[in-house]
C-alpha cells in the first residue's frame, strides 16, 4: 500500500507532550498494522511566532495543503495573551480552516462510561451520551466583510467614539455542503439531525433554514430533520443532550454549543475533533485533527496533560483520511480499555482521589493495550 | 404618593394565565400596602397579530413607552410559525426593546433550594447558586445593517444562488453604557464582573473588551473584572457556575450563555427577567419585565403553567420601576416559602411523582403566604 502522509504541528503550551504519544501509536501501527506513515512536523501557534514572527508561514501551509492530513496540538498562551490580532496564535488556526477549505468541524461528545461521575451533571443524564456536532468552519462571521474597528468621526452620541464590526455572511453553497455532510454521517448513526439556528432574528439563520431543508428535502428525505433555535439549543442540550443524535450549526454558534456539549460529558480532556475539507484527487478530503482542549499552560511541560484526546484525533485520522476504519477502531477501544482498568492521569481524578499517571505512561498504557 | 403605572401584555400561549395570577399579587400590594398601581392592558405577538395583523401595534408602542413598566408574558406559538419575518410574534420583542432602547437585559439565574434536585447538574453544583447575566439588547447582531436575504447573481460558485447577511456593530458607547450597568450591579452583589465575548476571532470583540476594561479603569477599578472567551464561557458554565457573580455581554452570546444559565438551575420555570433603559425625568429607567419562560403551547389554557416566573418578574419591577426594595424582597420570601411548603406546578414535579396544584392555585398561595 502507498503511504500515508502525516503534518504533526505540537504548537504550545501541552501540544509537545501529547504528541509524544502520538508518535508512540503510529509507531505501533507501522509496526503492528503494515501501515506506512509519512510524518513531517511543524511550528505552529506562539512557538512559530517566536522563530518566524508569524503564527504560521507561508511554507507550514504550503506542506499543510500537500498532505493527507494535519495533526495539531494546540496553540496559545499567556505569553502570547497581548499579541496584535493579526499575529495570535488563534489566526494558524483560521488560516489552516479558510485555505485549505475545511468547511465541516466534528465535534464528538461523548461520555466515557468510566468517566460519567466526573461530569458536573447527573450520571443518568450523561452516561451512554453520544453525539454529533457539526460545526460549519470556513464561513459566516469569523470570516464575512466588512469587519473592524474604527471611528465612528464626531458622533456626539458615541461616547468612545469608535465602531466594531463583524459581518455573518452565509451563501446557500456554504450552507447546504456542510448540510450534506451533516446527513451522511447522520445515515452512518441514528439518523437523526438537528439543525440549529437563530431564524427569529437573523435572515441568515432563515437562510440556514430553508437551504438544510431543502438538502433533505431533495436528497435525504430518509433522514429525520429538525430545527432548533439555538438558545433553546443550549437548553436542551443541558437539560437532555441524549435527545440528539447529529447536531449541525454555524460557525460561531458550533463554537459555543460544542464546547458546552464538551463539557457535559465530562470528558474534556477526552474529547477529538475533525475538520474536513473537499476530497482530493485520491477520494482523500484536505483535513486537520485536533483534541478539544486547549494548550493547558497551567500544567504544561509537567508531563501530566491527559493524551487521550490528541490519540483519538488520531484515531479520526484513521477513520477520514487514511480509510482505515477498523484500526480506529481498535485504538478507540484500546483507549476504553485503559480506562476501565482504572488508568487515570491528573485531569480526569475524582474528588475520591487516588495516583495520577503521567502523560507518557498513559501513553505507554494505550499502546500496550492495543 | 403617586401612583406607579404598569401596562401588562400577556400575550399568547400560558402568558393570560400566569398574568392573571400577578393580578392578585397586585391587588394585595394594593390592600395591604398602600401602592397604587394604574394598570392598563394590551394585546402583544400572536394574540395581537389575530387582531390588527400586526405583533404590536403603534398605540400599544405609545402605550408602552408612557408607562414606568410593562410587564409581558409570552409570545409565540406553533400557529405563528410560518408567519413572514416581519410580523412574527417575536418582532413585538424586538421593536420594543429597540424603540424603548432598553440596552441592558439582566437575567437572574437562580437555584431555588427546593428545586435543587430538578436540575440535570448534580446538586452540589448547583446548590445555592445566584449568578446574574447581563445581555446587552438593542445592538449587535440582532439589529446591524446591512442584513436580509439576496440574490449571489449568477455565482456558479454557490449553488441555491442566494446570500443571508446579518451585520455585528457595536459603538464604543453602546457598550459601555451595559457595562456601567454592570458594574453598578455587580457593587451590590460579591463585586465580581466577568464579561465574555470573542475577541480571538471578532474585532467586535476586540472593541467590547477594551470598552468594558475603559470603564473599570476609569470608574469602577474597585469591582473585580476578568475577561473570558464566550466559549470557554459556556464551558465553564456547565463545569462550576457557581464562579461566577455578575456577567456582561452581548445581544447574541447573551441569549445563548443566559439560557443554558437558566436550564443549570433546574428553576427555569421560576427565573424572571427585567430589560431596563434610560431613566426617565421621574429617575425611573424605561423597563419592560418578563418570564424567561417562553409561551408553552403544549399546556396553554390547561391551568397548570407555573405563575413563579411571572410573579418574579414583578418583584423586579418592584425593585427597578418602583423603588420598592422591601416589597420585592417580601414578594420573593414568599415565593421561596410557598415552596419549602412543598407547593409544586406540574413543571416542577421531580420523578418521584405527587400531586401538582394548578396556576390558580400556586397563585393564591402566594398571596396567601404575603
Ligand atoms: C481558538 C479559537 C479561534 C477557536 C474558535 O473560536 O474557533 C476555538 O475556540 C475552537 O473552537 O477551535
Ligand atoms: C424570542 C427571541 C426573539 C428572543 C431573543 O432571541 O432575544 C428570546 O430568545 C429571548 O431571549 O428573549
Amino acid at each position: 500500500s502507498d503511504s500515508y502522509s502525516l503534518l504533526i504541528l505540537p504548537g504550545d503550551g501541552i501540544g509537545p507532550e501529547v504528541m509524544a504519544e502520538v508518535r508512540k501509536v503510529i509507531d505501533w501501527f507501522q509496526s503492528n498494522r503494515g501501515m506506512r506513515f509519512d510524518v513531517s512536523e511543524d511550528l505552529v501557534g506562539g512557538a512559530a511566532y517566536d522563530v518566524h514572527g508569524t503564527p504560521i508561514t507561508d511554507e507550514t501551509m504550503a506542506k499543510a495543503q500537500s498532505v493527507d492530513a494535519v495533526l495539531l496540538g494546540a496553540v496559545g498562551g499567556p505569553a502570547y495573551d497581548n499579541l496584535d490580532f493579526s499575529v495570535k496564535p488563534e489566526r494558524a488556526l483560521l488560516r489552516l480552516r479558510k485555505e485549505m477549505d475545511l468547511f465541516a468541524n466534528l465535534r464528538p461528545a461523548q461520555c466515557f462510561d468510566a468517566l460519567a461521575d466526573f461530569s458536573s451533571l447527573k450520571r443518568e443524564v450523561v452516561s451512554g451520551l453520544d453525539i454529533l456536532i457539526v460545526r460549519e468552519l470556513t464561513s459566516g462571521v469569523y470570516f464575512g466583510e466588512p469587519r473592524g474597528i474604527h471611528s465612528d468621526g464626531n458622533n456626539p452620541e458615541n461616547e468612545g467614539g469608535r465602531v466594531g464590526i463583524n459581518t455573518q455572511r452565509y451563501t446557500s453553497g456554504e450552507i447546504r455542503r456542510v448540510a450534506r455532510a451533516a446527513f451522511e454521517l447522520a445515515k452512518k448513526r441514528k439518523n437523526r439531525l438537528c439543525s440549529m439556528e437563530k431564524a427569529n432574528v437573523m435572515e441568515s439563520g432563515v437562510l440556514w433554514r430553508e437551504e438544510v431543508q431543502w438538502v433533505h428535502d431533495n436528497e435525504y428525505p430518509e433522514v429525520e430533520l429538525t430545527h432548533m433555535y439555538a438558545d433553546n439549543g443550549a437548553m436542551q442540550l443541558v437539560r437532555r443532550p441524549s435527545q440528539f443524535d447529529v447536531i449541525v450549526t454555524d460557525n460561531l454558534f458550533g463554537d459555543i454549543l460544542s464546547d458546552a456539549a464538551a463539557m457535559l460529558t465530562g470528558s474534556l480532556g477526552m474529547l477529538p475533533s475533525a475538520s474536513l475539507g473537499v476530497p482530493a484527487a485520491n477520494g482523500r478530503p484536505k483535513a486537520m485533527y485536533e483534541p478539544v482542549h486547549g494548550s493547558a499552560p497551567d500544567i504544561a511541560g509537567q508531563g501530566k496533560a491527559n493524551p487521550i484526546a490528541c490519540i483519538l484525533s488520531f484515531a479520526m485520522a484513521l477513520r477520514y483520511s487514511y480509510n482505515e476504519g477498523a484500526a480506529a477502531d481498535e485504538l478507540e477501544a484500546a483507549v476504553e480499555r485503559v480506562l476501565a482498568q482504572g488508568a487515570r492521569t491528573a485531569d480526569l481524578m475524582g474528588p475520591e482521589g487516588g495516583t495520577p499517571i503521567g502523560t507518557a505512561e498513559m501513553g505507554d498504557r494505550i499502546v500496550a493495550a492495543l
